[in-house]
């Protein structure tokens, strides 16, 4: 069965995308290489002048059988070894050389680390759609940008979480993009509320739907199969697109239980039953090409490597391609030739051997984390739903059971506050969920959307991701502790 | 005596750049760290999850007795070996570790290579204020978008060299800033006709000025001194920024001198030769912290690396880290062990010698073009300008005397685009001058300024840089044939 194609959606492209021209000099670059021609139309610098004639890196050889986080050693490594010259590399592996990987082109990204990817890719989401293309950026934040460049200009509204990253709200804010929240429960977006909202929209559509739909930041929610087609119904009804901002999706974990010996057996371990656990993704039901998915290594492999990539339709891609060329060009030529080392290395399947590692250690650090609440957090006042992916847990209350909320006037926001110090004061950082809330809105307003939580429930921020195990205990005795004291427990 | 500081320039900031907010999570990281705090804000990897353990680069040792070019060997080469942790480390030398280059942070740079750069910076420009910073990027390409988000906002003029690198013209023009050009000759921006241009400038001033001052793409002119201080004092007059690109000011090169036996006599040797011999930038001059220069390892390492930095005064940088944190972020953090490996065992005297190499290397190019266009281009009829600077050169001609310059309606785009298919038919590819020819306006249109050159005046950009040089020769033996033939000789 053939694929369909893309719809097009180039109405919803900026005034910024829509005015970008290719270069002129594009056209003689067809002239580059042909025989006969000698070419003194490009100012590229000569490979030899590059002073790198070779680079390597010691990575631990896949399946990993002593866990992800174990120390390398001398009969347990795997050297990726890049030479600047194509002759000296290996001749069974596809590797970037230096001459190519440290000179201008390739703005989408090395040919062989993209097919990788687009392999990867379609293991794992399986498009319904043809001509779905992926390119490189240097990072989710990045990619966020060049999405919010690509299709957003000054005065746009967009749908965001109630609760988001703030740093990407920021980032809209000053391209003067509006960010209307859409409602939130404890598993992600309410569907019927997102209807409602846009079946009574006034004015401008949003152009796109914001979503951080697996861990979700900072909510740590995961949005169900179930909702995510609702959505998407929603999205093709109204036209909007979807961007699935998913830095934390294989940082899925098994489901949460309290009974310790129940654990050991929940863990996937062949490839198969990894990639069945897997959340569907909106890429995964796209069928029109609406959804532009945002992926990252930073959270799998290393933030510092700034090596993104984008999914999405050829057409709409394109224009971030022009983008590109124009701004960050493309991943650094360091990153992309040990990056693509490291993969071409363990193969498809020494990366999801990887991906499994990952799982298990973070399934370990969650369920570390929510023992810790269980045990020290004061049961009668406090909500959590250990999370089933991401980096991130909450723990809520509802700030009318605090003893000053009639002093406070009733604003739960200084309930919060006071719980924040309090933290503070018994030694242990988490952060006010209200730091994340999205205040954007539309001139004139929209009409009142039921909200799908308790104006008095507050909530904190926490993470199991950067800290050992036995401090995270500690620390969460420490804010157990705080809420007792708090809330006169 | 104390260096003044730099005045307060931050009304040209953009609407954008003005809006941008500090992110609230930051008030909490004073708590990371802190003894008996349990921090558990930061949703970081884990760097035992990196599975990067140690990364290595062969590069030559300095001072490149055989030249820049050379290929290494066993004996000539130094090992950069930089591991995750810091204390596997050389003790003797400032690396940046790989679990602080591969982990989120540092949006300015590393410390270490950021400190290398500021004594690089003050040795060659010795800025005359105190509050200058140095920021990274990720080339000069993004630093000139970050440019524009920074100062411009649509509708905004800025001024730019009459031929300038399209693809920098382009950036401007998708953010609907008005790229208005300025008069230039062979040796550059005219600052006579620039005076009159903004005494004469009707409505809001230009933001900026933009010059790529020294190896100029697409003329491979450079500013001479003089000609910096005039452009400097007609912006501070008119209270405009300056932004110089300066991707070729290491590529300077002796003069040319016809006479080969001359020119050995002529390379510059010592450090202090070399840094006397370099032109003054226009941050040298800079006293009231007025122009931000946009420097890049592309030229002088290798364009792959995606590492740039910007300097300024500390105010308007500010601006530009809020915006990094919210796309690019930082370069990569191989980019940044490796580069800073190499420049660290280098030293400052090595980088000095690398780029003494360099001029070296670009002044034989450069000879190698001149003698060849000197030799087989019709010397009754083509103009040319040795470079002392960069990787262009250009040969220019009078279209008035096409033997068909009637017949092509007194067009001299006709007459070029005739020579660049007859270069094509010779085998030979030059790049059009009228394709880098900057067309905006403002509106109301600005009065005629005198122009610098005769209307038909036409002229084609070649490069040295990317080509051997018997290919070289050969190419401009076919272009100069295409001349005579094209010109009836």
């Amino acid at each position: 069965m053939t694929k369909p194609e893309a719809k097009d959606l180039s109405h919803h492209l900026s005034v910024e995308a829509r005015s970008r021209k290719n270069s002129p000099l594009k056209s003689a670059f067809k002239y580059y290489n042909l025989p006969g021609m000698t070419f003194l139309g490009g100012g590229l610098p000569l490979a030899d002048y590059f002073p790198f004639d070779s680079i390597s890196a010691d990575v631990p050889t896949a399946p990993f059988a002593n866990g992800i986080g174990a120390q390398i050693t001398k009969d347990d490594k795997t050297v990726v070894e890049v030479h600047k010259r194509k002759e000296f590399n290996s001749k069974d592996i596809s590797d970037v050389e230096l001459s190519r990987a440290l000179q201008y082109g390739h703005t989408e990204g090395q040919p062989e680390i993209l097919n990788f990817l687009k392999e990867h890719t379609e293991m794992v989401h399986k498009l319904p759609y043809s001509d779905w293309d992926l390119i490189s950026s240097v990072g989710n934040t990045q990619s966020w940008d060049a999405t919010l460049r690509t299709f957003c200009s000054r005065g746009d509204s967009i749908l965001v979480e109630e609760y988001s990253f703030s740093s990407a709200l920021e980032t809209a804010h000053a391209q003067g993009v509006n960010t209307i929240p859409v409602q939130m429960d404890s598993e992600g977006i309410v569907p019927k509320l997102l209807a409602t909202q846009l079946d009574q929209w006034v004015g401008a559509k949003p152009k796109f739907i914001y979503t951080i739909c697996t861990g979700q930041n900072p909510t740590g929610s995961s949005l169900s199969a179930e909702r995510r087609k609702e959505i998407y119904e929603i999205a093709v009804k109204h036209d909007i697109l979807i961007i699935e901002d998913e830095p934390y999706y294989f940082l899925q974990m098994e489901t949460y239980t309290s009974d310790v010996s129940a654990r050991s057996k929940k863990a996937v371990h062949s490839h198969e039953e990894f990639l069945k656990a897997m959340v569907p993704s909106f890429l995964s039901i796209d069928i029109e090409g609406r959804v532009i998915r945002l992926d990252s290594f930073s959270k799998v492999l290393a933030p510092g490597l700034r090596f993104g990539w984008i999914v999405g339709q050829k057409n709409l891609l394109e224009r971030y391609t022009r983008l590109h060329e124009v701004s960050i060009q493309c991943p650094s030529g360091f990153t992309q030739s040990l990056t693509n080392g490291l993969l071409q290395r363990w193969g498809q399947s020494g990366y999801l051997d990887w991906l499994i590692g990952l799982r298990s250690e973070y399934t370990h650090k969650r369920d570390v984390a929510i023992d810790a609440i269980a045990k020290f957090f004061p049961k009668e006042i406090t909500e959590y739903v250990p999370p089933v992916a991401g980096m991130f847990f909450t723990t809520g209350f509802d700030a009318s059971k605090h003893p000053k909320f009639e002093e406070f006037g009733r604003d739960p926001l200084k309930v919060e506050a006071a719980l924040y110090e309090r933290g503070l004061e018994q030694g242990c950082l988490m952060i006010p969920g209200s730091w994340f809330k999205s205040q954007g809105e539309t001139t004139p307003k929209q009409p009142e959307v039921p909200t799908a939580t308790s104006p008095n429930h507050i909530f904190f921020r926490g993470t199991y991701a950067a800290v050992p195990l036995d401090a995270l205990t500690v620390g969460l005795e420490k804010f157990g502790k705080a809420v007792e004291l708090e809330f006169g427990l």
